[in-house]
């Protein structure tokens, strides 16, 4: 049975790269001490390739990999002057995350592109199943890699002379593992991308939806800032004597969220702000905080509010300097602008989800994806299918199997409908 | 000249325990990576003890070590019949921390003492210049240990018994150095005791007044509680489905420092409200925080006022689970009660700063001192000087030589008069 055949790929390929290989068949088996660790490079990100390399040829694709270490797997279509459709997502993980972040876009496609072989179908386009290098930035610190280099927002040398934290480059890592491919894929040929994802948030989850069709991805910005107090003896040093870094850094975490939640509500927005990192010195209970350094991200799917929140972030430390009688030091580690993912792709993913006859809902990703970067070069669009309370990135994210199948089948009636058009 | 011979007791000791061991004659000399480290029971707190028996003997004190091994440096008086007074503070130290706190205390008395002998003036009350054991807490996590025993507050075997980080016990550390004694000194035949110490805090330095009287030892309260919401990912995770353990801390870190403030201006009081230390879990700028791990420090001289804000946070903590959807735990570590100091001794330290002609002021002391230990059973009082910047407790400590000459006229003044009473 076909249902069973994914559940195999999955349960199989999800013993690779944890510290106790145990199969994980069902949630109650999950050990939050025992997620799956596959980087960029290593012995368990070339036996998580090696499977998938397996399956893809054991499907009858055709497999090649390129440049960076990009895999494909392509099933000819049947008419040679038409652009492919691609569909895949990532094999890498990050360090103990969970077995679906990226597997399940990947042994979901292969799936898909078996039923249709299996069913006789006649795909016109050719299919191409995509298995990304290193999206998650787990060894060589640069996230959505093999899709960016793909697209060519990063040249093959840089990437390829870029350091793992033991100075390994990428080049290397990728020929250890007999990786590094001659192939150059190049996007001249390809019409359509598909990405099939865990949501990795709560919404399908708590709303009870089957499938969220991905409209836009969402922009992003990390800041970085420290504020300096005086650090003082927490016994001698009376109130109005203190510059206490800690006490502006409790006004900067509650503007954040509260701004971030005013702009959901005045403008029904996917705003999310998050102070998620905060270190104090000298961290001691009769101390009057010196020194604190806090990380902020800000997302939206609208540039402008992104942009907007941003600039009142930094204005908004800047005041607290003559409030608090500290100092303040902000960067700006990067900003990413949001991606718009093809309205016609969404549109033939809703009518699949009417044709399989399950439950969907237009939403935007707040995390990044592989079809963000091939977006900007083609027709893309992404399938969510939902994470249990939300749980992503650790040993405990879960997909129900019954909401996988979901996601199987809208996937495949996608590829069906691209494939002719 | 008497200046510098303390002036050389200070510098000569403050060389003792210092990884680098420099002599640090003036505030240009600090170098804050290179403090003195010199817990009870290491081979610098054996150093520093020698050093300082060493001048006892040389100023004619009759030296005697105690169960605990506190020193004691006896110079009889001219009446036999009449209790002792106890001058001194400790000698050991922090890691990392400043010359002068404790040390100042010891040699200073020294110091009052030799000039009392030199200039033939005869002491009715025998005066005994004592070096506490311990009262840092840095080896033994038990502070103003020394005293602590000496008042039968904490049994000697109990003490003895306890062990430091390398699993030594205090009574095998003494025996090593050469430092646990059998004199037991008891308390039945003092009648009063003096401490100079350093400030530890910015009042005296910001105001610009030479000499402390205090009036009362800080009570102080230690909580420790725990903020658990729900852990996610910061960009898939809706503003409105969050449990964000770090935006629930900050409204307390702002709880504490608001309700502090207040209780100053509303009651002209000495409250002081911290927290000095937090982490949060797991500490990724991309990721909800999850957990969050804060300890609290709260101080007043009136007991009431320290249990009442005590009690407020406590209950604020509480009000965070339902306005954050957050769960919270909180423990009471200690609670110390406020030491009133002798108002006699008082006010013949007050006497004494007319007599030597120096600006004065009337305080309280936020920090902890062996001085509230023994103020349980004799008349005990404080004398501070100047902390440059209220630095202490850091390499960077400093107090200028004319401060610290004031201090040591005004405790000789006062030993004078105490001990003819």
């Amino acid at each position: 049975m076909s249902a069973d055949r994914l559940k195999v790929d999955l349960v199989e390929s999800g013993t690779i790269g944890r510290i106790s290989p145990i199969r994980v068949e069902r949630r109650g088996d999950l050990d939050p001490t025992n997620g799956v660790t596959r980087p960029t490079g290593t012995q368990e990100n070339k036996n998580i390739r090696d499977y998938a390399v397996k399956r893809m040829k054991e499907a009858g694709l055709e497999v090649q990999i390129d440049e960076i270490g990009n895999i494909f797997g392509r099933k000819k279509g049947s008419k040679t002057n038409k652009g492919t459709v691609m569909v895949g997502s990532h094999l890498d993980s990050v360090i103990n995350g969970g077995m679906f972040d990226g597997a399940l876009g990947v042994f979901g496609a292969l799936e898909a592109v078996t039923r249709i072989t299996d069913e006789g179908f006649e795909n016109q386009r050719p299919i191409e199943v995509a298995a990304f290098t290193g999206e998650e930035g787990s060894a060589f610190h640069v996230s959505l890699l093999g899709s960016l280099v793909l697209i060519g927002n990063l040249e093959l040398d840089k990437a390829l002379g870029m350091k793992n934290d033991e100075g390994i480059t990428l080049k290397d890592a990728l020929e250890a593992i007999g990786y590094r491919g001659n192939f150059h894929r190049g996007l001249d040929n390809v019409e359509y991308m598909v990405e099939l994802h865990v949501e990795q948030g709560p919404v399908l989850d708590k709303e009870k939806i089957s499938i969220g069709i991905v409209e836009n991805i969402t922009g992003m910005t990390w800041l970085t800032a420290t504020i300096e107090g005086e650090e003082n003896h927490a016994g001698t040093t009376p109130m109005r004597m203190r510059a206490d870094a800690l006490v502006a850094a409790a006004d900067i975490i509650r503007f954040v969220d509260k701004r971030a939640n005013e702009m959901v509500s005045e403008r029904d927005g996917s705003t999310v702000g998050t102070v998620g990192k905060l270190n104090v010195f000298p961290n001691g209970i009769n101390i009057v905080p010196g020194r604190v350094e806090i990380g902020i991200d800000i997302r939206d799917v609208v540039e402008e509010n992104m942009r907007n929140l941003t600039q009142e972030v930094i204005e908004a430390l800047k005041a607290l300097e003559d409030k608090h009688g500290i100092r303040t030091n902000v960067e700006i580690q990067f900003v990413h602008s949001p991606t718009p993912l093809s309205v016609e792709v969404a549109k033939i993913i809703e009518e699949s989800t009417d044709t399989v006859g399950v439950t969907a809902k237009r939403m935007n990703s707040g995390a990044g994806h592989d079809a963000q970067n091939v977006a900007k070069k083609v027709k893309a669009g992404m399938i969510f299918v939902p994470s249990v309370d939300g749980i992503s990135h650790a040993p405990t994210e879960w997909t129900n199997w019954n909401d996988i199948e979901n996601g199987v089948k809208v996937l495949t009636q996608t590829l069906k409908k691209l494939s002719k058009t």
